[in-house]
């Protein structure tokens, strides 16, 4: 696939896992891509913990969709059936979980970039996460990015250290089909906005917010 | 190109821009994979704001070089010497300024898959920023992150209200060369840690951080 059909097919997943496993070298090329992302100083500050123990994953995904009822009760009645259409995660149906941590000692204590803006490092994970699930996408993998969940369980679930902070659980396996169209966007929940509606020129200028 | 060769020539580019035009449609496809990136709840709550005027980039390089001096105050004698060699912006030399912003009430209030996680909101606008960088790369684009800002000053500089946060300022322009080697790894700021390093296997596995 060339690089723009990569970039537009690319979806967030949930549905359709098979379940199927992972050819080693595709998932070492697709964690070689995250971690080929650029990093603030070159620290580089993400970790990739490969989650694939059923008994761990039975737990994270009771955990989500407790909180999904909890997101659940705060929806006008309109809003809350909307919801009950939409699937969350695919926690268990992936293949398996790759939990992104972002360690802010890492390269420290002068992170080249980071003394002004302490989160440059957490938007560094981010784009490590974007290469990955570009590069699943590529190898004709899905990715759903889970954010049910507070933080502190998952820390407590994988032993992730104080200091460390977890950013993402992806869902990551291979699929039936890749969407045309956002879940959100069919089930009725958000439109797309379009292209112009974010852009300004030369300085920000104020619309009322979608 | 490939995906995984756009995917891995991608570099920060602070040296290398020309300052030639960008091609109208070049630069809507660049934009169009920055606003096609997932998020959080389908927000989107990303903007870009296009910074053209030589006025205003004037006195932003100005706020970086200031910035820069505050960072490099930080360094002992080894670190200083090393630092003195990295240029860490293009603002002036690049075609343009991309800067990107972050609206927490985009799509708001009830944001799917924001309830626990209030950075996640934050977390798209950087997946949209890693969808802009490589677009640009596979157009023969260079771009440059520069992060030695305070938010507040670029926010008065660009009208850019209290609410909004700026995520990033990208120089983005076409480039003499996309070098092979990170400029920090280059001048002997930091090296790139190997792959294993940072892969963990169903639990988080403390090691030194380096």
């Amino acid at each position: 696939m060339s690089f723009y059909d990569v970039l537009h097919r690319r979806r967030d997943t949930r549905g359709e896992f098979t379940g199927a496993p992972i050819p080693a070298d595709v998932l070492r090329r697709v964690l070689a891509a995250a971690h080929a992302a650029p990093s603030v100083g070159l620290s580089q500050p993400w970790d990739f913990i490969l989650v694939r123990d059923e008994h761990t994953r039975r737990a994270f995904r009771d955990h989500v969709l407790a909180e999904r009822s909890v997101f659940a009760a705060e929806l006008d009645a309109e809003r809350a059936t909307t919801f009950a259409r939409i699937k969350v995660e695919g926690i268990l149906e992936a293949t398996l979980g790759v939990v992104v941590t972002y360690d802010p000692d890492r390269g420290a204590p002068a992170v080249l970039g980071r003394h002004a803006i302490a989160d440059a490092g957490l938007y560094s994970v981010c784009l490590a996460i974007e290469n990955l699930w570009l590069a699943a996408t590529a190898e004709g993998l899905g990715v759903g990015w889970v954010s049910f969940y507070r933080e502190d369980a998952l820390r407590r679930l994988l032993d992730v250290p104080p200091a460390v902070r977890p950013v993402a659980w992806l869902c990551l396996g291979p699929v039936d089909a890749l969407p045309d169209t956002p879940d959100l966007e069919r089930h009725g929940w958000r439109n797309r906005l379009p292209l112009d509606d974010v852009l300004h020129e030369e300085r920000y200028t104020r619309r009322p917010s979608r």
